[in-house]
């Protein structure tokens, strides 16, 4: 006998519709594999949202977007996320709105909204977190349930799973991550020979950069993630005034050649090190050997490292890292809730 | 208020010793960040065990071998496993006896009486594992216990946890991994010139090889945990006799010189992967190019590659793969045990 796993997914864009597909499909597999039946109550964007009292069925959603939303006989204009999370026995609170690091809204919202009424949370969605990280944490200690982010920190590159479960009972002592698709996009192509310049837009292009690409070559989309990574793993309180950030966009041409030619690699990385006994946070552009675990993570490649005590140094590489890698994510920190809450 | 975890240790070789001194050292950590307070009750060697009542105080053994044991205080030669089983609140055994992959004792006949008895299982040790892993597997679920190896499948290298934990959801398609670092040592030092033998000797000089390398570099260490790991995440059935083993033993001098120069790497692979439907498992010589995730894994190190459906491929390398390494991946696997148990 399955056990129903109640789904209220918020934010209907290129995350969120992969993440309905990807759940869609594997339905049968989680049944399995898992014994959890995923059931969709309702699927919010904004001024409303998809609504069915008895579960939506979500295929018929696949192939329309949030503006076919209110053609929909679904549709509930007046109905607030409050009263759905109110209504029903809790279950995961899917956040998949656009991320803002400044104010964390809209998605700081739902979060306190769903975490207060006992609603587990798995988000994709960095504001919220990079924002307010501390007062949500306690927030689901307080009211215990899960709060898991393995989709905004770095799709499906299994960092938080790593640091906390497969380092349990290590200390960490340092982490480096190479965290950001486009900077190291670059950054290879430049040690390739091209200027900061053509392989900018040659990734805007190739839609590996966004139009408005500041947040990932000024080091904000990586700091972002590394505080994230730090505060889990670590139990640190940052904020993202604690991280010295520093990006790509000042970089010397042909330094990148030069240092290709020495047989080493530049890498824009995320670190979380010990000064003077206590954690520090910083994205730094950095040149490290052919030793360095993270030296063959090329192209839009990401990888992390962490250096502990007992267990040496572990790396993990790869994973998709588009919206169907964060799809896959949110899906995992689902099925995770529930297998640590098993038995 | 920690939870007290009842631990019984068998085998204090030097895994065992190392499990020991790391519990030791790090027991306030465990108490603080997991909430768990380790006790030992009983560490059996050959012929009997140190035992009391009311839980041993494990600093006193940090520094004596078990060929001390019976000039103990506390040593009871007449105890057998299955009483002090029956004795306690069950909590976890520690398997840490030598490996035997043909007969799986003595450590299989510690694992079915701890697992018969409501214990959870923490082991080290292939044999078993290797020898009754389907056995194993249906006792631990019938008597709804946790029987975890992350100590058999290639140490403090996070094998099983990525491939169940952080894959959660996805399907795996195939696996390959460099599981034995004595053959990729040799391998490592070939590329660089050196003839078989040579690097044979040399890495028996430094420790790396044991006298008797025969299980490494014929495959069958490979072999076992390829096998261990699929019967894990593939939820496979596999047999010894299901693997086809290459060993690195009849390698042509001047094949893995050839190979480098064309900048290429030759590993032992072992890997997972379907033919006509159904999965196969082997451990193969084989060449990769430098866009192999595995490519820069050299030396004694390790790494494995899980090629997925929804997360494309995700590799995790490195962690330390002594007796140490071992020792660690053994009390995390203790403290995940609690922790999916936990609410």
């Amino acid at each position: 006998m399955a056990k129903a796993v109640n789904i209220i997914l918020v934010g209907f864009g290129k995350v969120g519709r992969s993440f309905l597909r990807n759940a869609h499909e594997k339905k049968d597999f989680i049944r399995k594999r898992y014994g959890l039946d995923l059931r969709f109550l309702s699927i919010f964007e904004i001024g409303g949202t998809l609504f069915s009292a008895r579960s939506l069925d979500e295929s018929l959603f696949l192939d329309i977007s949030a503006s076919d939303f209110p053609s929909s006989p679904f549709w509930r204009s007046g109905l607030e996320l409050e009263d759905v999370l109110e209504k029903f026995q809790p279950g995961v609170l899917v956040e998949c709105t656009p991320s803002n690091i400044k104010t964390g809204e809209p998605g700081l919202s739902h979060l306190l909204q769903a975490l207060e009424r006992g609603w587990n949370v798995s988000v994709a969605n960095k504001g919220p977190l990079v924002f307010a990280f501390n007062e949500l944490k306690h927030l689901a200690q307080k009211n215990r349930v899960a709060l898991k982010f393995s989709g905004a920190t770095a799709a499906a590159l299994p960092t938080l799973d790593v640091g906390l479960y497969s380092l349990a009972g290590a200390e960490i002592l340092r982490i480096e991550g190479i965290l950001n698709g486009t900077t190291n996009y670059i950054l290879t192509r430049m040690e390739e020979g091209i200027g900061y310049g053509d392989a900018l837009r040659e990734a805007q292009e190739r839609g590996i950069a966004e139009a408005d690409s500041r947040l990932d070559v000024e080091g904000w989309d990586t700091a972002s993630k590394i505080l994230l990574i730090s505060n889990a793993v670590l139990e640190k309180g940052f904020v993202l005034s604690d991280v010295r950030v520093e990006g790509i966009t000042d970089l010397p041409s042909g330094l990148a050649l030069q240092v290709r030619k020495e047989g080493k690699s530049l890498k824009l990385l995320g670190k979380a090190f010990q000064e003077e006994g206590e954690f520090r946070i910083e994205v730094a552009l950095s040149v490290i050997n052919s030793s360095h675990p993270l030296f063959g993570v090329r192209g839009t490649n990401k990888g992390v490292t962490f250096f502990t005590d007992t267990m040496a140094d572990i790396t993990v590489t790869g994973g998709k890292s588009d919206p169907k890698g964060a799809a896959a994510s949110l899906l995992k920190d689902i099925i995770n809730i529930y297998r640590e809450r098993a038995s």
